[in-house]
């Protein structure tokens, strides 16, 4: 079973910078591109773009709250319409950016507050699904599996994503950060990975075995230099292990 | 001759309203719906494009300056490459709205302060002209004739526009507001549109001659009820003279 | 007893309007100035206070959530601590337009979904209160009575605001909106308004009775003619029952 | 002569840093801090003075266009009256952490392009010097001298500002990036401070000599580690010249 990597790139703007996105395109084979709302601007958004087509690695949309200040990361109380009006124009100047560089928007991914929004609130997560189906024609979502968002994908293909550095409880949902054993160590997550991609199963926070997880695509940060190491081990270990590290289907 | 009106719509922003778009659009062909950046939200893109369609309006990005608080109204020195960007990813929001309902992006005009830069800066109008061409396929460029802009509207199709309300120079150029007769009076206003159609003049505000203006569409305000009383009078005697009032071809 | 009249004023943004400024100064003796993080600008800030001061009418500090999109009205899941420092924040810019008007902010009222947040959540009441304390001295609260916001007052004197339309629960806190009879009639609105500074009480929602208030100020809008009109009545029904209408001490 | 170091902080937006503020904090004696127009945030603005007054150095207003994507460096046609009204709201909000860090702010330094268009334009001089007149008392600016900006300051006291790293022309301005000779190396730059504060002369860019320069105060950048480690050898320098590093008087 091939295996997606996807990473948040393009996650700066105006003059400041985050990330080191020529190293992570050279790991990951999905890139998710912030659109100007939660980060982003529109001369990083064409850089990030035509650097992803050089690299052959895939356009995402990572769409999120109009939260600068926050980036993205507070929940904010949108209206289900507003949200789906807010998404559909981050998609668009996304594509309009695609287009340029030769390429299209393949997918939609929900970025901070957002991601967890839409996993638990079924109307938002329906919001986010119209927005997705009509924005652009074709277009894949990718997300938490097993969660609200994944039941409103009806008119779109969704595409479970899950973390390698992250244990998950025994109804196959992420542990929250704050539960002990929530965080892998950094072999740990290597590790994980591979197994993922292998047998669709990771570590159990609440006990010593596994669960069942359905992942197409791992998500993996690039937001400093060790993250950046962690992710080149992550794709090491799956190109050793013979797993075909490609875009999902 | 046919002859096309556009107007300036979409222009709140958050809670806060602009003009009476709903009247506009029952009097115009051609919509600068505003794309964010000087004024415009996702709700008003999507209601307006909605609302365009509804009427058998055009659909048209107005571009503008990132300035809010402005209006798009104060110049920016912005770099070229910037304000490509920033173009390409105002269309490509708007267009995502058309589409979703159910059209697309017809035309890009500039806004404000930006239309009167592209008018005469060679680079700067060089850049919008290639944010036109790259952000989606087959979108013509509407703004002023005899100017910067249009001389780099190589790769799109220019459309040239005029004022029925004002004057003009010798040379074809529009006379500035601050220049006594620059503005004309209501009636005058009225007169000037049905003439800009059959003989494609206008009044000169240095002599009592007229120039020849070359004119597909015409732009009239909404932005007070007195300016939409105006508007519809110009499409009255536009009607009244058989002049068939119609999108530019 | 006398009573203060408070309104939120100064609300436009850049090229936009909102309700009648004016007007609703020559009728309350409170103005809560909107400090540009949910609406209000430089320009309409020291306009609103020279006006304020020109007219004889406190000024206060009118805070909100950063969210001009969305007017203040939605909650925003920020930490206490970047809570209080965006309220300094907006404090401080009020001040330095009230002082080049002559005089200074003497209070400060939340807007929107923080009022709201400020009623019922322990920690961002206290740093609002934190943020009233350090930013000048000797500024007051005015918010909702019984509620959070008034028991995290210990340092800031606090002034309790009632609302002159609305119907109250047993219990002497606001009835939500959606509830039947929530939202009084106009007659009964102003009578209100003079029931409240003659006897404290105000009708309760959920029966014939009525429940004791302790309100020191009544917030009227202006944000429609019908609005104005409607804080005309009460000011003129206080003005004949003989009710001075002048600032909370 | 004593000589003042100042240098510009607080640079931040959100989630994004640049500079190393602690370490620049340790090296000058005055903290231009951004005010939230061009950079800066609330959290990051009372972090930013609190710092400064535990480590005795002064805080100044770094005030600037409102333009975050573009950092304040774009030329914007803001009228002379809007600007005075933006620099008022920035003082002011600053005004309010530097009282809540038990200190207040002593000066306004322009930044970015308002530092260049206040030093040429007359009425932007105007209307920033009017800003400073009336948005607290007390409060001097800092600036280029022999510019607009200085002759404009006669209700506040100005300070002129020096370069260590950059040569003068023969009327004692500054000469532009792109003429040769126009930046220092990194040594020559280190002695200039020395000499400024001695003779009150730097090296001219159009030939052998010298020219007299009034300066209290020299800007010193920390936006990358040699940045700062220029920074650092230039006040090693002041120090083993017996010339007093302090605020200016």
């Amino acid at each position: 079973m091939p295996l997606d990597l996807n990473s948040d790139l393009g996650e700066g703007f105006g003059p400041w910078r985050m990330g080191d996105d020529a190293a992570m395109l050279d790991i990951v084979t999905s890139a998710n591109i912030a659109c100007g709302f939660h980060a982003g601007d529109p001369a990083i958004m064409r850089r990030t773009c035509e650097l992803a087509v050089t690299k052959g690695v895939r356009i995402g949309a990572h769409v999120g709250y109009r939260d600068l200040a926050g980036f993205g990361r507070r929940d904010i109380a949108i209206a289900p319409a507003d949200l789906r009006d807010e998404v559909v124009y981050q998609i668009g100047a996304l594509a309009a950016f695609a287009r340029a560089a030769g390429d299209r928007v393949r997918y939609v991914k929900p970025h901070g507050a957002l991601y967890h929004a839409a996993a638990r609130d079924r109307l938002l997560a329906e919001a986010l699904v119209a927005a997705v189906a009509e924005a652009e024609p074709g277009l894949a979502l990718l997300g938490p599996a097993g969660t609200e968002l994944e039941r409103a994908a009806r008119r779109v293909r969704f595409v479970g994503e899950g973390f390698a550095d992250r244990a998950y409880t025994a109804t196959g949902s992420l542990a929250p950060r704050g539960v002990a054993g929530a965080v892998l160590s950094p072999d740990d997550a290597v590790a994980q990975a591979t197994t993922l991609a292998l047998s669709g199963t990771a570590r159990t926070v609440d006990g010593p075995g596994t669960v069942a997880v359905s992942v197409a695509s791992v998500c993996v940060h690039g937001d400093s230099p060790a993250a950046v190491e962690m992710a080149r081990r992550i794709r090491g270990a799956l190109d050793e292990a013979g797993i075909p590290v490609e875009p999902f289907s």
